[in-house]
């Protein structure tokens, strides 16, 4: 068995932004050089996520205005009385969940056609990582 | 390490069906010979998802009706500006998740006495994949 | 490729909690001998769940709030129709997912700082089980 460990770090300059990572993915499986495996991409934050569905601006907007619903930015979470804001984020992170497995088939990702691998950050401005482990071989 | 993947093809005749498909992951994990591993189940399309819950009728129902309540059919998402109608049908995949990982021990698939594997069509009348990959040893 | 299997009981006094086991993950980790590979955390019932957030009890209570908002104890789901009263824990454990995969680099689980994994009880006061599975290298 093989594997191979990258991280990604990102500093957003919106609070809430979802951004495409696929591509850097597929460079992670590719320097692997593994042919048939999974690989994990997970936030490693407690305020963010990493989910995978359509590039199209509408839809992702569709998926804040849902989740803004659901967890709004603002109100008095009990979370809160510890002198934080990210309430929401938490939250947000939960229902999104903060991670997906990528199969890796015949030495590239094995995604349909439409799919493609998202970081959703809810709480940013600062410094935030994401692990990418592929193993396989 | 071993690997074995295989696509299951769904076409349902209504728009939202939950299929339950653990024999079918059974099969392939005894074709695959893996005694001990991981089994990845992952729709290949963002408008369905793959989970694992009871095999209840009722529940099923339930299911429907809170993603129906939180992410309706019918209003007029963002993402309908590119012509679509099926926004409803990514933020409920986003909501259920696209996948599960189901362990292998002894040969099997490791669930509890009441675990079902559920495809989850959120927009169907056509072909649609999921793919199954089962890696270990 | 190596391989490791645990299981975790619980029986809780209260109908939902919310039980960090992080060391209980790590022990795992470290009895497996891996030192590169994906622990998978599952849960082995219907109505409880696995997630990886943040222990801190204001945002335990926040997660709760909205899943109660979200799916709440009590209305008459249909799933009750078998006699049960548990719709509202099937419901709440699709809404986090059942399951996470921590990966673990050089012997040790490689979660962010902030980050600690929880069973999440629905329908408590009997027995229950968790999966842990290593697998790796």
């Amino acid at each position: 068995m093989k594997s191979y460990t990258e991280y990604l770090w990102f500093n957003t300059e919106k609070r809430r932004e979802y951004i495409r990572i696929t591509d850097k993915v597929r460079e992670a499986c590719k320097k692997s050089g593994i042919k048939e495996g999974f690989i994990l991409v997970s936030a490693m934050h407690i305020s963010a996520g990493v989910f995978v569905n359509d590039n199209e601006s509408g839809i992702l907007k569709d998926i804040d205005n849902m989740l803004e619903k659901i967890a709004p930015f603002g109100p008095d979470y009990n979370h809160h009385r510890t002198g934080e804001d990210n309430g929401d984020a938490h939250l947000k992170s939960i229902l999104v969940h903060h991670q997906v497995i990528v199969p890796v088939t015949d030495g590239d990702l094995d995604l349909g056609p439409w799919q493609e691998i998202f970081y959703a950050e809810f709480d940013g401005r600062r410094r935030k990582r994401v692990i990418i482990k592929v193993i396989g071989e």
